[in-house]
């Protein structure tokens, strides 16, 4: 019997237009407030950080669609549509019932989704006339994603990537200077924030909320130059649902609908893009699709953390966001799933979750590579670190369904592969890999410095 | 003006038949010869190495279509069809009238072309009763891709890969321990050929042609464990024509045919996987189409080797193929390009050039970097050293059409990205990469121990 195992779109079928849950989810989030002034954040007062458009976007709680520019989805013909992908060989590994599909967005030149958001941010820094554009990088799936986007685009690119990850992943860096962009280890001796960090703990190994210290602090300080985040943010998520806006047309191909959506977590933007254009059909009553955000369980905002206001990143130079955190001065352990290493969630889905529409799933290492493990092996894929923690929440629902009995539909998002992160598997082969767990005590303790909510 | 990027073919589109260039070549292939009786070689002759089935494909001189066997087709079509893509951004950054298409083969879980011949080796096998293979690899593009295609049929795998690639690509073997081969280093102590090769030369770093000797030495010796080669023969590359069809396919959806097909050269076997369905239209008179084989001015084979009978290998095991040769034990120079540094040619690319019907272009290993820089910098893909020699090839014939103004169509094959083979990049990069070149008189002294033709 024939079973199509792809499904992809034609180029004149691709998405004209982001989604903008913003405008549709029953409760908006909070307002971000001005770090000096405590007020309400208006898209003027991110203007000298961020392209003005994408300022705009991250507080439009109006459209809940917004266009595409031309010469974006001209770009995003050049690897998507990404293939939504039956995954049979696994189903049959578990003995599942459930149907399993994932969204691959590993097949493209930069090896993971984010290049959706950065093409956006540097065309639209471009057309308003910066010359450079500086970013944080965890793993380095979003910095190479920059240094690309801003080489198609003709911008000089800056990247501070967070040291742990530089020394455990050389690849990545080495991709980012192919691409032509400059990259430091964070925390650097080059800006005030990086020096203050080593001069506090010179071992210390950086983490996301330190890289994005010192990559404002270099946009703010140097004229022709704006900052580009590649998660947590609105805009940044609002970009990535070009994901869920393909993986909708596909399912319907395949003739089906989730029952489940579900993506690893780290600051929210691939799970966002996945997530979202199925959740509006949740608002309407339509359907009635879980959503699952798998985040390592040694970084546990979601499970763990506290709805608190709080900054973005170690230093305290951005707005306070009202997020799940674990306060941002956390310091996640070293695990190998880089892109995950953060302290809190994007102000969308922080609402979802007070607001019962979401939930977390927590996943110890070991449990991410196990799952890893089965997935390389039956679908040929080499799944990120990142990825692998909802593999793994995959195959824990898939594995339910087999008790059950129920023959429920699982979307996940395969946000990349691992093949630069193979040292990762090496260690897991040879039995070196731990899991972390983080005492609530310590949880309480990097809390103590995140004022409760106003 | 709406321009078509990426050309892809439907599930059921895919090609269903292998092209097999033997049966309709102007002048056949000479017979290889038994390396005991120097008597033409019989199908049976090989079944003690191969899949038999293999065996008789690697002779078949009569059928130009060959079925894929069902459940092939069906692990193809996880990953295919590959993408034709139109390098827009290429061509303007090159200046030239051409048009360049590539086809991207590096677009699947393992990262080049080589798993296409990898499924169907593994499951001839399996049918047939095996329970083990064995294989040699260079850079391992190959080795991952056989490690994994052993994986979906359940044999066990065992790699001897070319010491100075595992050393340059650690990456590589962890992506075949991930699929659950053992991978040993050639030459290695496990094999009588390894122990003869270090005991002459301690420091040797291996090529390709004294892997294969270990490897087919561990499949004579292992009930349950046949060979698998990856490139070379006649059946590898038979394999690889699902590329050429596909591709033909795709350059009618694009209305156009090329004038030039390009590939890189190591044995033959994606040159002729998407040479080959097109070259039968040059046989019929139909199409005029140039062939273009790059290979690696360190191992000139094509350009400065000679039409002899020479062993596939370094010991002398295989039988004697009539080939364009450095000789046998020529030691090909450390370029990162791994998979190029093999010392001849199959035996139907050695006819094809000897006949004029294609042609051989040498590539310094700065000129294929520099050539992948502009590619990575302009199409956003970090090509494999190895498919870098078909993209300084391009760039050359392209820049040609800019000083004569011809709109040729030039196609090229991607074979594979080169995200594992980053430290070459850091080299280049760090200018710290260097050209190889060849004396004639190396090349007249490795000769010597190579009969001339009987």
């Amino acid at each position: 019997m024939y079973r199509q195992k792809r499904f992809l779109l034609d180029e004149a079928e691709l998405p004209r237009q982001w989604y903008n849950i913003q405008a549709e989810m029953p409760n908006k989030p909070l307002p971000p407030l001005h770090p000096g002034t405590k007020k309400p954040l208006r898209a003027e007062d991110l203007f000298p950080i961020f392209a003005e458009e994408c300022a705009r976007q991250e507080l439009n709680q109006t459209d809940a669609f917004i266009d595409i520019p031309e010469t974006v989805r001209e770009k995003y013909c050049s690897y998507r549509s990404t293939p939504l992908v039956r995954a049979y060989e696994l189903e049959n590994a578990l003995g599942t019932p459930a149907h399993i599909y994932f969204k691959n967005e590993s097949v493209n030149p930069l090896g993971s989704h984010k290049v959706n958001s950065a093409l956006a941010q540097c065309y639209y820094l471009k057309e308003e006339g910066m010359t450079n554009v500086t970013t944080e990088t965890g793993a380095g799936q979003w910095g190479a994603a920059l240094a690309y986007a801003a080489r198609v685009f003709g911008l000089e690119a800056a990247v501070y990537q967070v040291k742990i990850s530089m020394q455990q992943k050389p690849y990545r860096s080495m991709i980012m200077r192919t691409f032509g962009a400059t990259v430091e280890g964070s925390p650097s001796m080059s800006t005030r924030a990086g020096k203050d960090l080593i001069t506090k703990n010179p071992a210390y190994t950086g983490s996301l909320g330190s890289a994005i210290s010192e990559a404002i602090e270099l946009a703010t300080t140097t004229p022709g130059c704006k900052y580009s985040l590649g998660s947590v943010l609105s805009h940044v998520t609002l970009h990535q649902t070009i994901i869920g806006l393909e993986a909708e047309k596909q399912m319907a191909m395949a003739g089906e609908y989730p029952d489940m959506v579900i993506a690893c977590f780290g600051g929210g933007s691939n799970f966002g893009g996945i997530a979202f254009p199925f959740m509006r059909h949740n608002f309407t009553g339509e359907h009635t699709t879980e959503f699952i955000a798998a985040e390592p369980a040694s970084c546990p905002k979601l499970t763990r953390g506290e709805f608190r206001y709080d900054f973005g990143d170690e230093s305290g130079y951005t707005p306070l966001l009202p997020m799940y955190t674990l306060g941002h001065n956390f310091h996640p352990a070293n695990i190998h799933a880089g892109g995950l290493r953060y302290h809190g969630a994007g102000v969308i889905v922080s609402q979802l979750l007070k607001d019962g529409l979401m939930r977390g799933m927590d996943i110890p290492q070991l449990e991410a590579f196990d799952a890893a493990m089965i997935f390389a092996r039956t679908e040929g894929i080499i799944p990120a670190p990142e990825s692998s923690h909802a593999i793994a929440a995959t195959v824990r629902e898939a594995l339910r369904c087999k008790e059950t009995g129920e023959e429920k539909v699982i979307l996940f998002n395969l946000s990349g592969h691992g093949l630069i992160d193979m040292t990762a598997y090496d260690s897991y082969l040879s039995g070196d890999l731990q899991n972390y767990n983080v005492a609530d005590e310590e949880i309480a303790r990097y809390l103590q410095d995140v004022p409760t909510m106003p």
